[in-house]
């Protein structure tokens, strides 16, 4: 999620919205004339992050942050955003818009709003494939309540309107083979079966792209950042349909790893159809449905599909079995999260090693040290791209939670200032997310007080040892403890879930203060560890490091239960220099030095291996014990 | 609650069971045969403690466990019980009834149970004032599912069968003065209508005891342990009406304090009814109320209350604005627990003394220490009952979470086993809830160091700084570090909020591994900090104070949010042989030995006083710095 923003003229949208009204009384669209359209941001897919055809709401209003929701009416058109974006919004939009700030009190809901500008009797039409069923469920309710009604268009009417609209991504099709996924997908078929099994349950509809490409061992690139593809598929006992492009099946390597041309067992035996067709299949699938058998939907999923499946047979679940086997990786996995880590550290190593020489020149800026930071990554064998936008901020720009420089805000790494910079990358054999906060002149006393506070708490965090069964929120806590003591904090999360060559973000686990449904904790599963501290208008401090849940041996063993702990992956030195050591215990120094005795074995072979000299005295200088 | 019990021989229920399902086709109490009756465990108040002609589960099938629900159709009687009470209930139990252990993987849920033995189209029988509104929600949709109504008997089946079924208590009430409650009910009245306009609600009906205790300044003694006695209120704009035994009302302080012979304002003026009257008179209010009026009521409150609200008027709370007030102590009852606490710590101080003068003896059991720990707090000025069941547990029987001695289970005190007393006291001022555990010979090893971990997490929690608006279950986990380290644990929460001069158990704050909607911790609000570690067959360790919620100033002021921590009320030493200094940090060592001064400073000031020398001596032996 990009905070910054180029500051612009906003976007003129008196055409725009002229065509949209008109639409909305079109009856090639809809039976009836619409009194109101809403404009989710989002994808049938709940995708984090969208392809540029489903960047719908940015179209309709101008503004391009990640999170709002526009809304037009016959009279007027609002767009709901929150704190993160009320500046940029207000810049992006031209005055036939109303910026709703979410978060404050006098701002109205969508529903109140609504309700308080809509004619008696109204009706309100939504993009049933971009909105989430219980949305919809809240949605309809709040307007059947005060006597409107809240219609399905099938057409998207912004769709309509949209003449050079880019067409849906189909890009081409990596297959991955044993040695990255560890499993063929044939096996993850049977154990997907198995869960159904246990629960008596008949079919299952997957939604969520990342899901869909771990389950078939496929790769795509449909979405920046997300190594995706556009696809739903649709698994039964007997019988696994998967829905997308057909063009992307020409390709020999695609129909030999999916067995399309091999006569193999019915039940593993891939039926593809076009994307579009889901929404008929499903129907098909649920007209022929015993009356005691049930579909297994995420709750997530898009208000259109979800509703396919009758009442009686619908079991929504917040998590799909393929999402908590996604999540816990088995040994290829980790193995080849850790070559992704290597090979991430040493591209680091060679880039702070650089930047020690070149930021005395007053050469080096916020965007051109992200430049050389994806240049050296990608070096980097089986190197695909990265896996988000590059968080290279300079001074106050790292107060700026999720700050992406651009051309209007970039700064000049110098002496003088901190420099955070989060970023990562995804390699076929990994997925990496890594920041390191760094002062290449002198830090104050107190930027090293802040940073010791952090660096604390990511201590606190990594070396925890908990039981079996534990949420990750809560290990929030301890990421906290040493900033509330000196009474600071820091306003987001402490990690998330990272993906094994698949989204950066991903569930069922993370580490949070927000008390989400998260699943607990299991060996193999992979999360970040990022407390953070952010001074407004001087400097943002993060110390982040991806993890690994590995078994625990403490001296006792509570009930049989087995404890757990972390091993970081990420293996890049953290600056001594930013440390104020008489603040760290003797075992926080312990860790310190026994975190740099690893990344100089690890990433200094390596560096070594690959001739990487600079880079290699440069970590052996920031790796010596500190006392 | 207890967890001890006597090993008894069943309660013989052939014949109850017969008069029940007479009753059941009985078109005295309903109008139509009902095919199953469901006796749930509880009162129409949503109490933790029962009055005993409120023991309808108790009566009807023997277990007397604080949890369960007996369901009795015209073939089978069946009781859910968890964990804690599975030998008690089959002990309890004759073999008409069958036990469904909940938690178990193969035991049906009272619906799915219900489903599998009615015949098609049955009617299932509640009584509508003991079960809450969302409980008969889930309850009735599942029976609908498979065909089968759930429906309200208004006249409760078991007492028509409850031949010498106690009267509901109808005990003195006491009323409290600005001395003790720091605010008028007219001041509390006011203020609850303040939120009330605030939220544009027009009436609020409040069910819980403690709430309406509170709200009134008068306390009872209905039910055992809680302070409280049977009533409801209605509070509107410019009503107040109050349900309760109007014999009640013949004492003229009662009179004077709720002014109902002196002429006042009308809006401060009490009404008062019948206890019984409560739900007609509801129905009244409901049947005047404008288009858009809305009424207050708690969540948990009774399915027959809930329901007499239409809909659309209703407005559903998980906490009450009396439960959010009362919870946020003023400087008033902060005074009270105070001196309470004070008081409270006398008795042990003598307690303890007395002990270990006559343990060596041989004739001290938990029975007859327990008893001594009431004598002695009965002593204490404005002494009024204990707050719960002491639970007094000697070596195995302390790993017995909610241990109550009975003649069957009392063991005698040794120098050679740990003796845990769990146990606190109502006082006209206040509440106290104190956990201490003590070895009077010389403790092994692993008992210190086990009780070493439980006193690093009771400070950890008790020196935690934390921002304004942290909910206490972040919190929890600092209680569990250090015993997770070593791969130890306990299984229950770490704290829970302590009413003045009320219940022990209040909310809606508290400190749990499980994220309940609790409230944000604020300066006032007062809850117990106890962790434990408990090592079956062997002993049990709890480390329990009340503290107190006050303002912390540490070094910074992050986005001037502030920041919180605790301070202890309970003043009783914590016995210094447990621990086990090494495992100590000098930060820990440091906060016993200023606990101790405080203990040493204030309690001692108070034995001085009361001239009570043994126990000052012990006292200041106790409180002997630790190095």
């Amino acid at each position: 999620e990009a905070g910054a923003y180029a500051a612009m003229s906003p976007k003129i949208t008196v055409e725009l919205l002229r065509q949209l009204r008109q639409a909305m009384r079109n009856t090639k669209y809809i039976a009836e004339p619409i009194q109101a359209y809403i404009v989710p941001s989002g994808d049938a897919h709940q995708s984090e992050n969208l392809a540029p055809c489903d960047c719908r709401r940015e179209f309709i209003c101008g503004f391009n942050g990640s999170a709002g929701t526009a809304i037009v009416t016959e009279k007027h058109a609002a767009m709901w955003t929150d704190g993160r974006y009320f500046l940029q919004a207000s810049q992006q939009m031209d005055n036939n818009w109303t910026l709703m700030k979410m978060g404050l009190k006098e701002t109205l809901s969508q529903e109140d709003w609504l309700i308080s500008v809509l004619p008696e009797n109204s009706t309100v039409g939504v993009d049933p494939w971009i909105i989430a069923a219980d949305q919809w469920k809240n949605m309809s309710k709040a307007l059947a309540g005060a006597g409107h009604s809240l219609v399905a268009v099938q057409d998207n009417l912004i769709d309509a309107i949209w003449m050079d609209r880019p067409t849906r991504p189909s890009t081409q099709l990596l297959t991955l083979g044993l040695g990255f996924t560890g499993l063929t997908w044939q096996d993850k078929m049977t154990a997907l079966r198995s869960k159904m099994a246990e629960r008596k349950i008949s079919w299952f509809v997957a939604t969520a792209l990342d899901e869909i490409a771990w389950l078939f061992n496929l790769r795509g690139s449909d979405i920046e950042y997300d190594p995706v593809f556009f696809a739903y598929a649709i698994v039964g006992m007997n019988t696994i349909r998967l829905f997308l492009d057909i063009k992307r099946l020409a390709v020999p390597t695609v129909r030999e790893h999916l067995q399309l041309d091999t006569p193999s067992k019915a039940e593993l035996s891939v039926q593809t159809a076009p994307y579009e067709s889901v929404f008929t299949e499903l129907q098909a699938v649920c007209a022929s449905l015993g009356p005691k058998e049930k579909v297994w939907i995420s709750d997530k999923a898009s208000c259109a599909l979800t509703q396919v499946i009758p009442k009686a047979h619908r079991t929504l679940i917040p998590y799909t079995p393929l999402c908590l086997a996604k999540a816990v990786k088995n040994a290829t996995e980790i193995q080849g999260m850790k070559m992704a880590h290597i090979k991430d550290a040493v591209a680091l190593c060679e880039l702070f090693a650089w930047l020690e020489k070149e930021i005395p020149k007053g050469t080096v800026t916020e965007i051109s040290a992200a430049d050389k930071a994806e240049e050296l990554r990608s070096q980097q064998k089986d190197f695909v791209g990265l896996s988000f936008p590059s968080i290279s901020s300079v001074g106050p720009n790292g107060a700026i939670i999720h700050y992406k420089p651009l051309p209007e805000t970039n700064r000049t790494l110098s002496l003088n200032e901190i420099y955070l910079l989060d970023s990562g990358a995804q390699y076929i054999d990994g997925t990496t997310d890594v920041t390191r906060t760094m002062h290449f002149g002198s830090p104050s006393a107190y930027e090293k007080e802040t940073f010791t506070y952090v660096l604390k708490g990511h201590i606190a965090v990594s070396a925890a040892i908990f039981p079996n069964g534990t949420k990750g929120h809560l290990l929030d806590s301890f990421a906290r403890q040493a900033l509330w003591e000196s009474g600071l904090d820091y306003l987001h999360g402490t990690g998330h879930g990272v993906g094994c060559f698949l989204n950066v973000h991903e569930g069922p686990c993370g580490i949070s203060y927000k008390t989400f449904a998260d699943e607990p904790l299991e060996a193999g599963m992979i999360v970040s560890d990022e407390p953070g501290y952010y001074e407004d208008g001087l400097f943002g401090i993060r110390i982040e490091n991806v993890v690994l849940v590995v078994p625990a041996k403490p001296k006792y063993n509570y009930r049989n239960k087995g404890s757990l702990t972390f091993e970081p992956l990420t293996l890049v030195p953290i600056q001594a220099k930013m440390v104020n050591t008489d603040l760290l215990t003797q075992k926080e120094r312990d860790w310190v030095n026994e975190y740099h005795r690893q990344c100089r074995e690890t990433i200094g072979a390596e560096l070594d291996r690959q001739g990487r000299k600079e880079a290699l005295d440069w970590l052996i200088r920031e790796t010596q014990p500190i006392a």
